[in-house]
């Protein structure tokens, strides 16, 4: 079983006009509301996947009451610890006439010490059961930065792989208590090492520093140009076909990918192949946390996978 | 006691950010979710001015029940009719830096015909105990555009004078069942009459057209240039001194106002001065539906009102 940690859920409201009226009033012609958060979208692509897996993590208020009511909908096996602060919207202006999007990502809500105790303790007891943890997304108002480096240490303890996808100091500290793999972006990789990435070598040394720092292996993910892995077994590039499409939520699919390739105990070349094509079949598809078979199968064909010479 | 339909109730959610990155991603620094929607405003002004109240309507969805929450937190009576489909939300962008505002707003529930019955059964129980009746902004989906002529039919039969507040076909055929007042406003009544309205007279006339359409009473609320309202008594101006501030919301502050003036029998000229006066002190304030005793008195012998010949 893979075990994904959301602290952070959001209920995802997307408004679709056809051009924005700023300073104005704007009657959105279509409204989506759904369960989201980085670490939803993982679980979503793994129950797509057909992985067994456990969502855990934090929901209070109407909003966290909304999101169970549509996870329990979706058939998504989840076992949210009840927080007495209102759980995040995340809102999304999508311009039909333009393809243009803006966001607006509320902070998420105060979790107190009694309530993480709570949350841990839940956690601690899936673990017993968890071949992987994924842990994913920001962490709510009210948690360290060391929170995922804590729940770490836990997995580890308990020996079992976690796969890191967050940012700022949540990544250092969490990428230092030695995660089996880290999944940082571009912007992701160029806050932590405090450098621009121009070039393709830039971006193997900021990779390369987050191992030295204690991740065992890691990946970043770079957009239309695919993933970079640096790992034990050496240096990878595996770069998918271009796609059009959203690209949010493609960063989810790489790490669902990844933890999916962990479990089933695939070689990283392969574990690689399958986080570009499902990234790029995630970009395809025009909801995050969703793909289609045949997006996936034709990307997997199509994904060019090599080892490279560290630099 | 007055009762408040609010037939399309809301959850105004507002983030505020320093200023909007168009295209990308905002966090904002602060979010406020509240009951709205116009019937709301006009509830919560009409028990901040220490009325008699029932608020009714329709709720559904987690989006309603964390409306009913917060009205129960906030002590307003109310009795809303459950719906299958989800409340709406409006979303309400601020600009620190510039002041700018940018809404958002959902067109609101689907409504069944069974869940109207349901809805008017609870109403016409009201109306027996009922001194007026306040009608106020939108209509869901799935409700005729006569609705609100039928509800006002529905309180005359009961002998309770009725108070509409609404715009495009539901202000027409709502006029026409007879309302003891109307209030448009400058683009509604534009609009009603179909010509733009460019000088006083001109606004004359086309209230005057309302009037003749089966309106007891037309008060137009124009801005910062106040009411004017032309009634069985003749034609009124009020205007207030200019304030500087958010209107939305004041218009609404008008209608409790009136509903008020006309259930303590006040003459017209006095019922103006306090609506324009509590108009005044609502854009005074920061949150719709919410104003000052001081601004308000202080408004209050600010605000001149006469009487016009007719034009």
């Amino acid at each position: 079983m893979i075990v994904v940690v959301c602290l952070n859920p959001a209920l995802d409201i997307t408004h679709e006009v056809p051009s924005v009226r700023w300073g104005g009033v704007n009657r959105p012609r279509a409204v989506h509301a759904r369960p989201g958060g980085k670490g939803l979208n993982v679980a979503r692509t793994l129950r797509a996947l057909g992985a067994d897996l456990l969502l855990t993590g934090l929901a209070g208020g109407v909003t966290g009451a909304g999101i169970e009511a549509e996870l329990a909908r979706l058939g998504l096996p989840a076992a949210l610890t009840p927080i007495a602060a209102e759980t995040r919207r995340t809102f999304t202006i999508v311009e039909n006439g333009t393809e243009g999007t803006t966001a607006f990502n509320e902070p998420g809500p105060e979790v107190t010490a009694r309530e993480f105790a709570a949350f841990r303790a839940q956690y601690e007891k899936a673990l017993a059961a968890a071949d992987a943890v994924v842990l994913s997304g920001s962490l709510p108002s009210g948690l360290a930065a060391g929170t995922y480096a804590t729940l770490i240490e836990a997995a580890t303890a308990a020996g079992v792989p976690a796969v890191l996808d967050t940012h700022g100091e949540a990544l250092r500290l969490g990428t230092q208590a030695g995660p089996a793999i880290v999944k940082p972006n571009r912007d992701e990789l160029a806050d932590l090492t405090g450098r621009p990435l121009s070039t393709k070598n830039d971006l193997a040394i900021a990779a390369g520093q987050l191992r030295t720092l204690g991740a065992q292996a890691v990946v970043a993910s770079l957009g239309p140009e695919g993933l970079l892995a640096v790992t034990g077994d050496g240096r990878w590039r595996a770069r998918p076909t271009a796609v059009a499409g959203n690209a949010t939520g493609a960063g989810d699919a790489v790490v669902a990918a990844l933890a999916h390739g962990l479990v089933l105990g695939r070689p990283w070349d392969e574990r690689l192949r399958h986080a570009a094509a499902l990234g790029a079949a995630a970009v395809a598809a025009p909801v995050a946390g969703e793909f289609s078979d045949t997006d996936y199968a034709s990307a997997l064909s199509a994904v060019a996978v090599h080892r490279e010479e560290a630099g």
